[in-house]
């Protein structure tokens, strides 16, 4: 039997100045933070019971360390060893507490260079008394954090010159399904929309506007729960000067976005509402060619901008 | 390998006035007609692909026909009749097309007299031209429906004196996950809340509130994507002079809830939004006491009523 | 020329215990501290300008001071003084600075017993800076407040056994104009609401339950700006165990509201979203008779509740 | 004593096709049509009471016929024609019921070439009575319109290349206040925002982008009152193939914004949410340098457009 992923587990970035990447991602955007080193500081969202969603690391330079990937047992981790290697891929193993919180791992690179980690065990620390929720359902209480602080991770966007090149080997390799296509009026694909867990798109891989930039990562999206929250996200962004560079819903998915960017890193996050989720067993890929619509933006749109380059 | 069901898929009800009922179901909350007989009628939501999420048929009174469960792959099905007949239960198989839209399928009574059904495959009709949207991963556009009009089918509450046992039946013969459970303070159940496919809870297994009364279908809920969509959906059913029961959030699940009920057939549906997702591979039941918290609402409550009787 | 009210300016509240009553008000509700001495703290919401909108004094017993309107314009005060001295009213003037902030004002009470203040100048202080927002017409940032502060001062509800009477004196000696009346089947009058300056209702005056209990303060009630923000600032009460004792949306009014309750004092506060505003210069009031609707609340409800007494 | 101001009454415009413009303003914006003439069609949002706060024509071209401003009492129209002539101003007298279900009337131009009405009365007629409200405060029930109809019209933009002279002819002869204004770097002013009846801006005036092309109206703006409605509206105008050329908020007048446009007409509607209301007596107008921040928009943003000329 195949190994399956459950989820996007947490997200890896490295950032020249912790201390003003947590501005924004602490402070400006309400993330937790669960534990800090001195180089390095563990956060996650409001309803996350687990060590964290997003490691900061300061670095000489902004980057991606990796991404970091849930199975759906404690046996997936081994198993997907065993089939990466056999397909010829590098797997280096990385122990438990390598990464604080984290059980064994392995890390390997996906043919555009991006480092993925596989993993299943990850602690799950209680969040300090005065900030338990009351709800024993919900790790965070909603009195004292951001206004708009988001709940939970929900997708990273991977730009790639060769995006169709890496989703088929996300499907082939690590078994993710498409939900959505889009290919241009040529017939060559742009993007492709996959789920690693079955339920939501996972991992948007797409060409960024020139189609020659090298692979990069162009956001990373959390979720809140409410369309109205995204006005709330952008108000409580330009309150604190963190930029805004797209507003609006995609057609692809029907999220509802917001984008902010950290200046100091270059890291991008969205905020996302709505968009549907696959409890189908039998759902098709949506296929979009690029006249379908007459932009791929259904509201709203997005300054182009720049993404962090692995 | 044990079969495993993906989701909720739809539900059969009986109204003693097909059209009476469809003035609630259709016209105030907004399903969409798919398919109709001269006694039956099969309804959606905005957002389903699937033939019908409900079926609606009359008959000499208001009952529940049976509860739908799709499995995961198309053997499941004849997986799971093996189960259940080994495991004793008498097992009726249902021809392909028997119910409108549906292939081959299975039904039985779990022990408090429930009919239940499990099937694999279902038609996903094109909706009318006029009503079609223009976005691929949506059937229907917003653009004529009930401004209120939920996007998919999301759970069933079912009353059962001995919940404790049906919640039990569920997990050993279905499969069914416990995402949550809440005892009374003298340590007895009161309700499990249990998920098909892993999710999101989609049976509600509790006792009512004398305990004594016999075994209930209490609501059918479909999802709305807003939390200003529950006032909005309770002003659409009070124009229309539909009875709104409830309002408030739980704090069960996390979910905000509006009940309206047909006082025709005295089915009962709630328009939920909210409530949490599991991704989580590794998540823990939430266990509730009953002195947890001063009230089972969070927020809001409920107009004690009746439920619908099989 | 008569002297014209412009609005419903602060309520002057009184409680046991300041710091506790400040717990709810500033930590929970979201007010924001302006100006503090030994035994009064003068508060204001996130998008008002003036010294303070509410002023709480810490007392032997919890009361209410008085409740203040403010003129269109300066020559108001005095001229409203001589219209209530020449209709045999006890005015008592009170020297600008006296209520921290405030220019120079008269007191005086309604026939029921509640003590009015009229003024007109009221000073603007500056937020401190690292509150300031970056918008010139909004005072405080979203940035660091409580997730469902409040935007503005709304409207106050009175209950008075005769509120008829009551409400009559107001149009009569202070100009108030009827939006709304609610008579019972026999006719009489349970409730009238009443505007101070034209386009909203700001005096809520209405019978208790029994129509026997003296006059009373039900609730001071501040405006939120998005329905789904009173789930949010019920959330937010919960989590700090600030009682919620009404939910839902009113036929009056059309207001949806959450009310929640400063146990030490018992001074209830609404948070209110919704509500249309009158600038048709031909309005006529509304008149509801109680057998109109099946209930005065359009959805949800309230807990029959204490209110504080004069 | 002045004539005073109460309000925008209402816009009539002329489109080439009234049943081309009538599918964007009835079929998916939501308006109520009240009264249907040959040429001429009377249209008002869900919460209003008057006759028509909209009329649209069909003509030889699109075009702006004029804007409707409504005074506080009878005698305000002839007070303001006496006023007007004393000024210099030319004046025409309008026969009650000339424009249907509107009393006497005067138009006039101001400065830019743009015709004015100022009227008093107009009709109040019962909607449909399957269209009525059960809410006696509420005309129109939410059970059959569209889910995004505005509730009420809000404002108008201008456009005019000497913006200030427009804005102070408006203060001097109408009695219009500002509530804010916008100045370029260079000190010259770019737009003035001012208000009729004193609680919200009614008229924004503006330069267009080069300030230099000729008088236009760039959008007439009704009001919704949730801001996810927003994208609710966005959406219904995409199912429709309404063209959405704006979306976002404003840092002037801190209003939510969905712009849509009527092909045949070129007539541009705003669906606005939020903006704050003025009912402080000493407002000062709020005073903006280009510099203050980087851009006009607080969110989102505009695709730079046409706007119909007079």
């Amino acid at each position: 039997m195949s190994p399956e992923l459950a989820r996007l587990g947490h997200v890896a970035l490295e950032t020249p100045d912790l201390d003003e990447s947590l501005a924004v991602f602490h402070d400006a955007v309400g993330l937790e933070v669960v534990d800090r080193t001195d180089d390095a500081a563990f956060l996650r969202a409001t309803q996350e019971f687990d060590h964290h969603s997003l490691r900061l690391t300061e670095g000489e330079s902004a980057g991606v360390d990796h991404l970091g990937w849930q199975t759906r047992d404690a046996e997936g981790v081994g198993a997907f060893a065993d089939r990466l290697v056999a397909a010829g891929v590098g797997v280096t193993r990385v122990d438990a507490g390598h990464e604080r919180g984290q059980g064994e791992a392995i890390r390997f690179q996906v043919p555009n260079g991006h480092e993925f980690e596989i993993y299943h065990e990850m602690e799950k620390p209680d969040p300090p008394a005065e900030r338990r929720s009351r709800l024993k359902n919900r790790p965070y209480a909603s009195t004292e954090t951001n206004p708009v602080a988001p709940r939970t991770l929900d997708h990273v966007q991977i730009w790639d010159p060769d995006a169709l090149a890496c989703a088929e080997w996300l499907q082939e390799h690590l078994g993710f399904e498409v939900h959505e296509r889009y290919d241009r009026t040529d017939g060559s694909r742009w993007g492709t929309f996959l789920s690693a867990g079955g339920a939501k798109i996972e991992a948007a891989v797409v060409q960024n506007e020139s189609g020659e930039d090298p692979p990069a990562l162009h956001h990373t999206a959390y979720a809140v729960d409410d369309p109205s929250h995204l006005f709330a996200a952008g108000d409580a962004m330009k309150e604190r000067k963190v930029p805004v560079d797209g507003f609006g819903q995609h057609s692809i998915s029907q999220g509802k976005f917001l984008y902010a960017r950290d200046e100091t890193s270059g890291h991008r996050i969205e905020f996302n509402d709505g968009g549907y989720l696959v409890f189908d067993p039998n759902w098709e890929p949506v296929e979009w060619r690029e006249d379908d619509l007459e932009d791929r933006q259904w509201l709203g749109g997005l300054t182009p901008g720049e993404a962090v380059f692995y």
